[in-house]
């Protein structure tokens, strides 16, 4: 031990560094150390000697490819990442925050005397009207059915949509401050997530508006076909909501009012999936690199202090989904529910009218219609497709946050006895003790087993609505035997 | 070391006195020495320095300003927090034990010489008759209904909570004495606790006479509507409870008497669900205390014996949570049950009925009915609407004691390398493998996902429900076409 | 140190003791020194002077009252517990070994030769000729119904049951030589185990044989209504296998061989879950012995060495339930598989026929009936009262193992910090890694949680199966008005 | 410690050449060891005696029969257990690698220029070719029933299924290399397994050949009894698959394409699951060969370096199940949703048809079927048993490697106080805090529990389809009096 006397007190002056409180300017220099220590290896051996001897060190580890091919200056933040996707929220009237399109998050704020606040208030109120009319309809009317209060189930969630992104939005600032922080002591080095999160924004929402297009042309066709003669796009707007124009009349002001509210809803309850899987991306992207940095070093011989910097590196993040999970929890929660609600609807819708074409009108007549009476089956197979996909992919990607931060587990059993601390210990108790995921409002964690059973209360509740409608998956019992006595030789399934 | 010989002796008096039994006088003592650090700062020195010399010590952190500004003698007690939900209960013949009103928690007894006692003894002796009665109509009755069925579900059950509220208050006082002791060493400083408590009563059980007064006018309205010329108040009476009058004939004292049992049959209902939010309150807040206490040093350094008091804290709180839950846990049991059921019977009648105008008796007479015949409907929708918020608050004020006791797990993730200790290291195991909820015998835990695993029982039994009555959602598939093919811009949904 | 130069070698060969294989025979002494500690407290000084001075020796902790008053020499032994259910078993056929009324555990044999074997083939014979005629007339029935289906589930689970329990009888002997060896070891105290053990057999297979008679009095019943001049023996007897006499014809041997097998089939399905009960007594009795140990050392100090010896105690005990476990899982899964589906069978039986008097044969004739047609209603209500009341029981009781195996986490949760050590801490890991319970058949681990999960399987069940039926339990919604209007005061629920 | 010099060196060394990289040198000595300490047990004395004097140490662990009896030079590679099964499934075009007939698994390729390669992929576009036909029936058949939507989830599912083997088989050669690596450094010994493994291919396969027969030949007797005088082969292909039929015409180049994709979908089927099954045998053999070492060292002295073998042993076919899960779950997921869906409508079937006999078309003629009108019942019934009993073996054998993963804390529990170390925690720690299972994607894990899942899932569907069909599985409610009433003695059930 007497022989690396010096280097020990190098050693001593490292802890004691770490265990002050000013641990952002460690931290920067931590990553310069990392860079020194690729250049000049030499010095590695100086620091690490101070341990016992049968140690076998390796400093090599230090310069796994990873770490040396990446880092070069370059950083991913959360605010760069989610830039695009705030602003076109911002479009709609959502997370009405000022200076998104900052590199530096302190000039974030959320002013009650901005724009886009006066535009989110105006939104919101606007929403709450259509909202308000459909209501009135409901108590007001003799017979309601399942299509009108599916509207107002639409209606009424996109509208707390809405509200809950203006409550997110007084929160956001100080997020992205404390996220930043976080990334100035531990950058983010991948390149894939800013581009992963402009296109999913682009190409969901894009999906979406196709989506939009093809229930106007639908209706406009239906329209056409049904009502010659009219004015179509009056009659068109009217159908739209009924239940306001019943009580305003026909005017142009209100036709372009419900217009805008309408395009407002059908992208809030899109955005809000686009959100989740952005912030999903950033967050699991951040646990990657960390997992990756651990696997890096996999069965291999590494000091307790090593293990440390692993341990607060993730605990951080952890740390950090935790804050987000806080401020979003309340979208994820109303993301899930909307879809939920809507997979089980369009399901049974699917399944009662069945893929056919919709007779016209006009017996005798030319079929004016652009798809022969199939425009509202190509609508609804694709808005179903669509929306399937889409609930998919918030889910399985907001539960890769959960299994991201069980990976380490993986790698901390492999470590050599010799290099096992109280460090890996406490770093695994963490691992298996807390779980690390997104969740809606904490009633639910997203977590991948949790699909399945959405599945399989989609597929309960299913059976049981078709019972309703009268919709039957299979024929009669008499009507079965005949087609599998005839072709009893796929019938064997 | 040989420097802080003489701390280093102080130091080993307070673990020896530590490790004695008489806790209790410690307790007081530790609190005084808080204290006396935030105004003698030096002396902290003295007693931490005895720990090794790279140990950081940062004494400032048992001055943070919760501490400080919150203890100047004030204390929340239980009894006080409970005083005025207690007493309210026992006008209604719960909980009958004497001495609750002092501060003294040792004059608490449950004396079956008390007035008290005798009342709730008659109280549980009049409900008995009212169920024996109600079973009798069951069992002779040749076409029992569902509202004979619910009606005695509601009887029996509320008939049971006010046992089950006397076998409490044979264990009330044992239970308040132990709570009494834990604050004798561990004062509950939370200033907003006993108005919290008393506001929730009083809430809750003004809606409860709201709905009760809300339900007696819709009964009137109809009398007075249907049967003009008779004796109102004597057909009001006969129509609560008709299989009590059909043995007995109408008499004043049987009119009165079953009034009585009628309004103690309300109240308790709604009681047992206060008394679970008043507790659970206490229980928060005391866990909560403990983890602001713990929050104060996140990421600093603190000795050993920091934690260790933490820890004992944090132990002796969560050893309350399970007395607490021994007690109660068949009121708890009870109250979600109940909620449950009636939760699934209203929401089945409310889909059933809808919104709607009753039709009067006396068609062509002038409706000299308050609300034209909506008495019933404004009484269905307030009084299904306040059971599923009262439901709601029990469930997620309950399950905030859950959430509570894992909190400081996220703290202690962050106690810097240096600090890590046995003791950090035990307190975390105890959150990982203890779980700390209140519950329902046992037989399910209050957490937050509990309240989505009852909304999903609910929704499917609902469902199922649904199919008996011939209550439909949705209109057969022929009718649902066109309304979609019109409407399309809005069946998107 | 140098002081305590003797004792410590004490302490020493105490250690050097424990360390060795010959674990029995250091047993035995353990309780002799126990014994020795409570007349000559002196000599624990010595014992544990050989720990740190600062740890505060209380010799005291060995003499609670509890390991004083209740060690005379007495023991309840598994094979006395077990013995009456196990004789009372044989006479059934079930668990055929000899020399079950042995003290000696090591005379339980499992013979080929003996009368109890060739006994149980003979039933197993029996039994499987009653399935055989069942199952022919399922086959060829043209109309086969739910009876019938019911009757040849009760038919077949009770005759696999029978040879389950042969399968037990061979891995009987072998068992009950571990357990035997426990004991040696470690005495169970627990005086009113054999009681409770043997009370409830009584108990429950009296209350078996009421449940046969009244059956067999209803059915009697019906025949001297209405086949008066019959014999009404053979009627009965007919009446109760239709099955088996369509193809022998009736016979006073046939029927005295249904007449046995019936007893033995209506038995058995009670038999398992006394037997269940009475194994769950023993293990939860000796948790508990172990729990009490470990409660009397609550928040005191004890070395070591103490915690490691009931640690030990412990994991003999949880390795006895595993061992336990897998000898009856098959049983403990058959029977909970068995009440599940006559909860259900009976509960629709019930709904569907609701309580009221059976319409004589004989019109105009006086009922000459016992009960005036209430025979099968009584019957009924008793069978179903007492299937759930067993269920419950069964499941309460079996699910105590798993809450006794917990407690002792919330006794070490409190050891002072001077007194805790790896000893605690391991014991606490494998209280919280480790699930003890019994199970079937590892499928479903019995704990309190499960019975919750069993009523809303049985719920669901119930209301999907009244709607084949036709059972509704509510009037349609146009006959829910009026009595609603009317009574609205109790509606109000 | 003095006197140990020489052998404490020796154990330096060991130390020392464990804690390098080169581990799979260091096992083939390791195991050279252990067969040196069965020759010279004097040898093991010099290596352990390092440890502190007052272990005692017990050199026989090693010596158990388990190790020396079977470690002949014997091994089971994972390339021999799986050579058969892989070898039948590339008849069939699945997993098309090259080389698994070698003992080398360098040997093994997926190569794109082999016949294998392409003749799987010639398979796929067939099946795709099918699937497209029955898709085209579907979207173009005015009446889709459940016939032909089933044959379509058949067709669907099995087509995904060649799919996914051909990714397994882009991934197959990497994972036996890293098994045959891990069997180089700790090879298996169980003699049963290859045997085991090779056995149930040919089973299960020879079994689903005879369905196969079964299906056929019901097909066959039908064609003959209703369509005489037509060619029978014809008309038997067109039944099999009328939708391609009905686009093409008959032709015998399409009859035997349409013949060899059906013989493909009906083995595929059957395939992945003894695919899974054999993986699964090969997971448990592993496991079970560690936990035979760990168990015959229960309850004794062993040194810390001796369990951290062990331990490492454990996590290097823990990590082994985690690749291999990776590769194979996707199969494991459509196995298990491929036959819960087969299940619920098989099941269905079986509840709406009943077992009876087919009516013959030729009314009055003799009757020249083979089994008078059996054959569709008693295929059906074997079906049905076949995939039950394939669904429950694939299900348990799965389960087992989990149950497998839990096995070694027992033993751990039970691990002498003087022997316990850092090591033994650690295995713990991994044990409680690890799920080691096959896994369906990580959707859900093959754990026991999941079976007793699956089984009321397909209860609860069976319940709600039966509605849908008509089927009732009892009769109305006063058809079911007079049954009960008359046979009161066996309706007690």
């Amino acid at each position: 031990m007497f022989k690396n006397k010096k280097s020990s007190k190098l050693f001593f002056v490292a802890e004691t560094k770490l265990t002050n409180d000013k641990m952002e300017a460690l931290r920067h220099c931590k990553y310069l150390c990392y860079l020194k220590y690729y250049l000049k290896p030499q010095l590695s051996y100086q620091i690490y000697s101070c341990f016992p001897d049968n140690l076998k060190l390796q400093p090599e580890i230090f310069m796994t490819p990873l770490l040396t091919a990446d880092y070069n200056g370059y950083q991913a933040t959360f605010q760069e990442a989610m830039k695009l996707t705030i602003i076109i929220g911002q479009f709609f009237g959502l997370n009405p925050v000022t200076g998104v399109s900052e590199i530096d998050t302190t000039k974030l704020r959320f002013q009650i005397q901005s724009c886009r606040f006066v535009y989110s208030l105006l939104s919101i109120i606007g929403q709450c009207t259509v909202v308000y009319f459909c209501l009135l309809e409901l108590f007001t009317d003799s017979n309601p059915n399942l299509s009108s209060n599916s509207a107002l189930v639409f209606y009424v969630t996109n509208c707390i949509t809405t509200i809950l992104f203006l409550r997110v939005a007084t929160r956001w600032p100080r997020l992205c401050q404390l996220i930043s922080k976080t990334e100035a002591s531990d950058p983010s080095i991948d390149r894939t997530l800013i581009k992963k999160c402009r296109v999913t924004s682009v190409l969901v929402l894009t999906m979406a508006l196709l989506e939009h297009l093809l229930s106007d042309l639908s209706s406009i066709a239906g329209i056409i076909d049904c009502q010659k003669g009219e004015n179509v796009y009056e009659a068109f707007v009217v159908a739209g909501s009924p239940w306001i124009f019943q009580y305003t009349g026909y005017s142009p002001y209100v036709a372009i009012f419900t217009q805008i509210i309408g395009i407002q809803f059908t992208f809030n309850w899109n955005f809000s999936d686009v959100f989740v899987i952005c912030i999903s991306f950033y967050l699991t992207s951040r646990l990657e690199q960390v997992n990756r940095r651990i696997e890096s070093v996999f069965g291999k011989h590494t000091p307790s202090s090593f293990w440390r910097t692993l341990r607060e590196d993730y605990s951080r993040i952890t740390g950090l989904v935790r804050q987000v999970d806080d401020v979003i929890g309340s979208i994820i929660f109303i993301s899930f529910a909307n879809n939920l609600f809507f997979i089980c609807l369009q399901l049974l819708h699917t399944l009662a009218e069945g893929i056919r074409r919709n007779p016209s009108c006009r017996l005798g007549e030319p079929d004016e219609r652009p798809f022969q009476g199939y425009e509202q089956t190509i609508y609804f197979v694709y808005s179903f497709g669509f929306l399937i996909t889409r609930s998919l992919a918030v889910s399985l990607i907001a539960s890769r946050v959960h299994t991201a931060s069980r990976e380490p587990a993986h790698t901390l059993y492999f470590v050599p006895s010799t290099a096992y601390s109280v460090e890996v210990q406490r770093f695994l108790d963490q691992i298996h003790g807390d779980t690390i995921a997104l969740s809606g409002l904490k009633f639910f964690d997203v977590k991948r087993g949790l699909i399945l059973t959405i599945a399989g209360t989609i597929v309960t509740y299913e059976l049981v609505l078709m019972q309703f409608t009268g919709v039957s998956p299979t024929p009669s019992p008499s009507t079965i035997t005949i087609p599998i006595f005839i072709n009893s030789s796929y019938s064997k399934v």
